[in-house]
């Protein structure tokens, strides 16, 4: 019998490990994570596999930088939130995260500009791809944004989503279809020549699996391991879990951040209060507020505020 | 009127420089490619659009490292052959080689891999996707090679590659067509949202972007800014330009590695003598080759080699 | 005649490029600076050696991502402070800067940390290290900081101050001494060893170079190649010409602020509006700046500010 | 009382785990690493903190790419062959390392080379330098190396090397009194200043830490916090622990590469086979090859091979 060289068994995965004694750092938070599938999308995962370090660890890297003399800092949600605050990023690169992704490949293709991260993808060359593509939910069909170049409204009426759904559905079975017909039924399967000689099989019709894939679209899932450092994850979720990004990776990017809450309390805590709900401020910005704060009327125009600023800052500020 | 967002208008290039002196240096065999587009598959190209550095720059950054004294490196050619031969790495990174590139997205996945090099892409979020898209030629439509799981083997049939390519046309027509319908007649155009209340259009029943273009094959032309330094780019070459990458991406290596050659002439003969032509043997192919040069006859499986290693290294050095 | 593998000679700074032609974008502003070395504390300097790109290559490469049909940001100022504004790297990626730089090797030790730049050191295993070392000005030579456990806070007496440097010189010196006497006069000499065999000369009771300079103190000056993309100068400028800083190596972050204000007049602007002279918030002073601006009185404590972070927001906002 | 802000407390280390369960990969023989200082140099140490991953781990990132039908790589150590013989990289970037490590100023100059390794330094800056520095053991105090440029010959004689030993520790001595004086007794203390205000003690004449460290020698030793990926960790040994690289620091790539061998024994024994143990022949080498087997005699300078190619291809291969 011959087997198939899909992208679905995911074999690797099926590997728990047993409770094993370690002098490591453990997380129990994350420990209860393990394996555990976080649904993403209609058909996607964050799957844990695995992690190093915890919120002392980064305490720890940075002790052997500071030194052990800083009173004020011995405690170490204290010393955390110091080194967030001001901007260190060195401790933070001392964790280590490890998870498993299913994700529609225009989703995969903004995640891989995350350039730091290291990733093992599922290979349309070596593997017949999965029937598996993503349709989005009627509550996300949205219309193009009128007040944003790169984002969705309002979304559309429920019957043009059902329309629009079944388009998507329609027209992605009929990619795969020929994608099948194209492999054609020998070339699918991972019979070698030698046995397809021996069982008489006649030469497929068949073009090779890298070449067949060409035809499906970038809704379709794809899978891989991908590990990153516990600084460049902040700064991911920061720039990913916005509301500026595509819903489709928000996804994603909120599945790691509940992750790294359960992983590292203090380090997301700190993460929270000074970057993902703060603000970055301009120089225009700051001389308005001192401004505004001594009891005068700036001209913000005249600070050098384009009118697209000066709306954001009225906003920002309640103004 | 409404401006199109579209990818293809490519003003960006259009800025040819007028030649002005520079103090720095300048390599005449590459200037002539300055904007030039070399043609990649049927729609693709590469276009060099600048570089620093040329094959004294790699010599001037190595002698600050060994100093001046050495005698027999003091010509270049011999001093780049010298680094290149003992892994030297750091003084290829002097150099840049930055190139416009359009490409098929399947394509564009496997070189943004290479993650050191620099790139911006076009959005599909905030542009319209163009209508072109990539289409075998004959001569490369393979079927599944029977050797390798990753490659390709014969090409099929002309009536077959015929009937494959107008398949491969049809559905990529209508995936078009599908995407253009969901943009919606209105949503395609940059029209501001005020612009649509005045002329009274109505709204429209098209979805976001972001969201149309998740039907779209990855058979469809992207393009991007792509900046990378000699040493990475040398790496690139060495292994995108090798039988056992995918036909498609080969075709953009060879270009680059013809940039190169004019580029940085000694540094790339060298590449070429130590490294594309060179050969990687493991302790036991050594091993072998020492048993074999005194006039023995070393047993390769009892060395370690496995069945294919012994196989590799016969037909390697034509034993 | 010997030549010593001294790392003074220099040579390779010595090669200016004769004005040529060229289709890249040239920089008149920096043109003037090629090779014109700006000089750096007692000995040291940063001389540039290339660059890539100006102004309008971040443009460039950001309307491939964003498409062309954003009138608004169309002019090239507009665009590039809208994209610090955001905090898009990517396109600051696409200009590259390389100079020639003389530090001392505590500065050095500091600089190498900017993991994404290039660079080729001078080595003291292959050349014998120059007698130059750095002796601080007796307007730098601070006492310790009683407020800023990393810093240095008033200069120390005149007179303490002349006696300070002439121990620094007397101790660099005898160090040096100390480093020619291991070398051996003959080792310091990059004779062969056929050429000593020639002369008759005895063998040297020196030590290798590697280990002869173990002694010498970290004031001595270094020199080295060192490339850098604009984004990542950026944030060296960011980091390294703040106040935090140590002074040493403030010093050569303006001399490369210097040469990137003259480069990309634009982007510097926007840099300094943006980031310089901008702030961080975190939430909790953001939250405080609503309320004070409503007219209100926040309790900064009950917001979760530290004592340091109530005395700093007061003191940023005149409060 | 004060407390000095010392390098050398090392609290952070004292910090054993208790042996906890986890459902992460756990490799007993590293396991009995953890906290373990491996003594390097006089003085130095390599002292494993965490560890992410396992032979397996490579396998199961490498099982995503290549999918899970391939018969002859099913088990693990053949795989890993398979992977390091093709020069596979992204499986082994799965894994990760960190360890405490104490070394000299001077190699750790070297090994911050490895730019993809995070790592937390101290900080001359915040702490007081330990009075711990370098002495070459007698059976390493070599001449400089007659053949080669960057390397050392035999050791000088035992008198002699007695002598220099004892320079070497008087100067380090000096060196070190130097920089207390300068230091002040108040300063090098944590006192705030308005402890000293209250205690009626004078204004130290003593400098910044960060001026007076300038004048200690890169024998002095140093600490971090070093983590690297297993992909990276392997390109380390081979290029340190390498004939060439300097004596000093391949004892630390020395100890390291004994924690990878417990560590990921499978991997590690590829590494050997196929990386350090093996050879890079160029194109000329394996023409030259092909003709001695074929019973021909190559003529080498034909063929373009430098006289210093010549030597070195027939020492390799015993002709």
């Amino acid at each position: 019998m011959t087997e198939k060289p899909t992208m679905s068994d995911e074999p690797q995965t099926a590997a728990h490990h047993a409770p094993t004694l370690t002098k490591r750092p453990v997380v129990p938070a994350l420990e209860e994570m393990m394996g555990v599938s976080i649904p993403c999308l209609d058909h996607g995962f964050v799957r844990l596999v695995d992690y190093m370090g915890d919120d002392h660890a980064v305490v720890q890297a940075a002790r052997v930088s500071y030194g052990t003399g800083t009173r004020r800092l011995r405690e170490d949600r204290g010393l955390i939130r110091y080194l967030l605050r001001h901007r260190h990023t060195t401790p933070f690169e001392m964790c280590e995260l490890k998870v498993h992704m299913k994700l529609p490949i225009f989703v995969a293709r903004q995640l891989v500009r995350h350039r730091t991260a290291s990733l093992n993808e599922a290979s349309g060359r070596y593997s017949v791809m999965d029937k598996v593509y993503y349709t989005p939910d009627p509550a996300v069909l949205g219309t193009q944004s009128k007040s944003n170049r790169q984002g969705r409204g309002e979304p559309v009426s429920p019957p043009r989503a059902a329309e629009i759904r079944a388009q998507f559905q329609n027209d992605a079975e009929e990619a795969y279809a020929r994608y099948e017909e194209l492999l054609g039924g020998a070339a699918a399967a991972a019979t070698t020549g030698e046995q397809r000689e021996q069982t008489g099989e006649p030469a497929s019709e068949g073009i090779a699996r890298e070449l067949a894939r060409i035809g499906l679209p970038v809704s379709f899932y794809t899978q891989w391991y991908w590990k990153i450092d516990l600084h460049n994850l902040l700064r991911f979720i920061s720039l990913r879990a916005d509301a500026h990004a595509q819903y489709e990776i928000r996804v994603y990017a909120e599945a790691l951040a509940e992750l790294t809450r359960r992983w590292v309390p203090n380090v997301y805590e700190a993460f929270v209060d000074y970057q993902m709900e703060g603000a970055s401020l301009s120089r225009m910005e700051v001389a308005a507020l001192k401004a505004l704060l001594a009891g005068g009327q700036p001209d913000l125009a005249a600070l050098g505020m384009s009118a697209r600023e000066q709306a954001e800052f009225r906003e920002r500020f309640g103004l």
